[in-house]
């Protein structure tokens, strides 16, 4: 792995660097790193047991040190879901990167450079402007665009619906144009989200695996190419059964981290979760019966907010708990019971720990990650922002 | 103003200015010069008419530039709503900083450092915490903490309630320590939000000035000197009524973007909004009669989305359109009628233009601005990130 020394500032800034989770400000994002390895550890060696190409996301944390410990050390191989990510990943010496995002033609020009800069940069297209932005910006030298096929099982997201014309046309398309290497398939498996345990994972997952294998086939009948068949998310990764070893590529994301959508999907247990926000009580209003934290909208984010609001915040360790409003900078916290809320037990400037209800969206709104083994901080990541 | 030459990356990055506002990245936020002039100067005259010092709220935006414009280029009398702007800001030159945040013990040291390095910075508190903190850690070289007492009007928000016996409490220990200076009493006057037009902000902004001098005068009976009676928000200070010049001070923020919440409440018209979120659509979905656009809630932010579902995002030119769903970088827009969407009006990869609910939170998830006039791209703005 290259390496990018610290600006000064860095250096500076890694002096102040807490000793302990009780010395870092608040609101901070914390990332347990004995249990993102363990989780890192765990998808490779999945992966490697169905013989499956492992290309994690990026898209949940956006830095260097988590996409090394994910790639096993590689640093290749990995996908992303911004431009941003792109280049960070690559001029921090990644290699391997495929872009995951319906394609436009506005993008096609950064994502030329990145086609040039790297040995492998994969595109992602799921209808014909995709294409045609494609074929009417060839690569040079003896390059062509690797692109992959995004397939929607019906869910409504990206994607060109699996049981449409457009994805026969728009595979022979890709497949015959002598500008375009057809690399493979990708379906995200969205309907993993709607399962409440292991069990209904693994049966969407064979869903999602017959359907991948059908398209197949229906490709080999039309002379078309294509060497990967690529399946997403982190609860089909999770849990897969075994009979997705027919498969080319897992791409999960959120495995690093997991958080509380995930344990109520039944793909991890709340001990896998391996980050936390951390806040302090900031105020007291016992004629509301809350009190408040410096977490506001900024630190947590709503998602889960409006459709789970008692699984949306889990306080560690103060599991009557939840956040039931906020300000940019403010949490409004009250109990879930009902039950007037004990001051005594919750003085001002205490800190307090919470799961989020979604890893990413916390994660994102953060500029620093606080990394810590047992209680000790051990170091502090930077993310890629932007788009 | 002192002057912070960019770095040689931002110099190449300035150098990859858009050229208009068809040429920016999406999703992008925008920033209509000629309408936050606007409203700064429209800010700064009603204070002038009234007699009001202006202090401004920086955490709409964390620019040095819309500080500077804000300030009517002076860089004094701002307010902040973390120490990472507190510290942004007098890094780049500003004085007289409010930073306007419950204050709790673990944040004394760096508040020290700015009270030491800045004329004149502010801490509010709202509890006996935050006054303990304060006389357990006293300036020293003469200097005094200046400190705001936060008031709260009943709605539940940060302040100590302003009918109980904390606040004569607080006030008159603060005011007899030798090492505070009890600057004045601060209301946020948040009941302004319940409002639907100009009239209703008038008549709650009556409410709070009548509260704040009822309890200037008990501050008075009980021998306790205070000499700012500060009142906040934006709604409160762009509607005011004649009356409220007998305050000192208005602390607004929003009212330099205005957004769609500001509209409903009646503090501004829609032409007076200065910010839109551009995006473009990627993928057509008949099926669902929905589109793609490239703006997820990374971009936009969830702000306003369930309580407001109708009015939470208006796409300008096109007032049938609003967004239903969210993934981190992909919005689902359909119709508000029900109507089917006509997909040739909307052809994949066209940009649209979003003015969001909530401009604070739009504006916070962003590390660039693209500033225009008219249609051409005159600046890129930096805001502070973090905590």
């Amino acid at each position: 792995m290259a390496v990018f020394l610290p600006s000064p500032l860095e250096i500076l800034e890694r002096k102040k660097m807490p000793t302990t989770i009780s010395d870092v400000p608040t609101p901070s994002f914390l990332v347990d790193y004995d249990k993102v390895k363990k989780n890192a550890q765990k998808m490779i060696d999945t992966c490697e047991r169905l013989g499956v190409q492992l290309r994690p996301h990026m898209k949940t944390h956006k830095t260097v040190e988590l996409g090394t410990l994910m790639t096993n050390g590689t640093n290749r191989t990995i996908e992303v879901s911004t431009l941003e990510e792109a280049e960070f990943y690559a001029k921090n010496g990644f290699d391997d990167i495929l872009y995951a995002h319906p394609l436009i033609a506005a993008r096609i020009e950064r994502c030329k450079k990145l086609a040039y800069r790297l040995k492998a940069f994969h595109v992602m297209i799921e209808n014909f402007h995709g294409l045609i932005a494609l074929l009417s910006s060839p690569l040079e030298n003896g390059k062509k665009w690797s692109v992959y096929l995004e397939i929607d099982d019906g869910c409504g997201r990206s994607g060109v619906p699996w049981d449409s014309g457009d994805v026969i046309k728009l595979a022979k398309e890709a497949s015959e144009s002598p500008y375009i290497d057809l690399q493979g398939l990708y379906l995200y498996n969205g309907k993993t989200y709607e399962a409440t345990d292991s069990k209904g994972i693994e049966n969407t997952n064979k869903e999602g695996t017959d359907l991948l294998q059908t398209l197949h086939k229906r490709f080999t009948d039309n002379n078309i190419e294509c060497r990967t068949l690529a399946i997403g998310n982190t609860p089909s990764c999770s849990r897969p059964h075994e009979g997705m070893n027919v498969l080319t590529e897992f791409h999960p994301g959120n495995y690093i981290f997991y958080d509380m959508q995930q344990v109520t999907i039944g793909s991890c247990d709340i001990d896998d979760i391996a980050c936390r926000l951390t806040t302090r009580i900031i105020g007291h209003k016992p004629s509301h019966n809350i009190f408040l934290i410096d977490c506001g909208f900024l630190a947590l984010s709503y998602d889960g907010m409006y459709e789970y609001p008692n699984e949306f915040s889990t306080f560690v360790d103060n599991a009557d708990l939840k956040v039931i409003g906020f300000s940019q900078e403010i949490g409004k916290v009250t109990t879930k019971s009902g039950d007037k809320l004990n001051y005594d037990k919750y003085p001002i400037g205490s800190q307090l720990f919470i799961i989020p209800w979604h890893s990413c969206a916390t994660a994102c709104q953060h500029t620093v990650f606080y990394v810590h083994s047992g209680n000790k901080i051990t170091d502090m990541w930077k993310p890629a922002k932007g788009w």
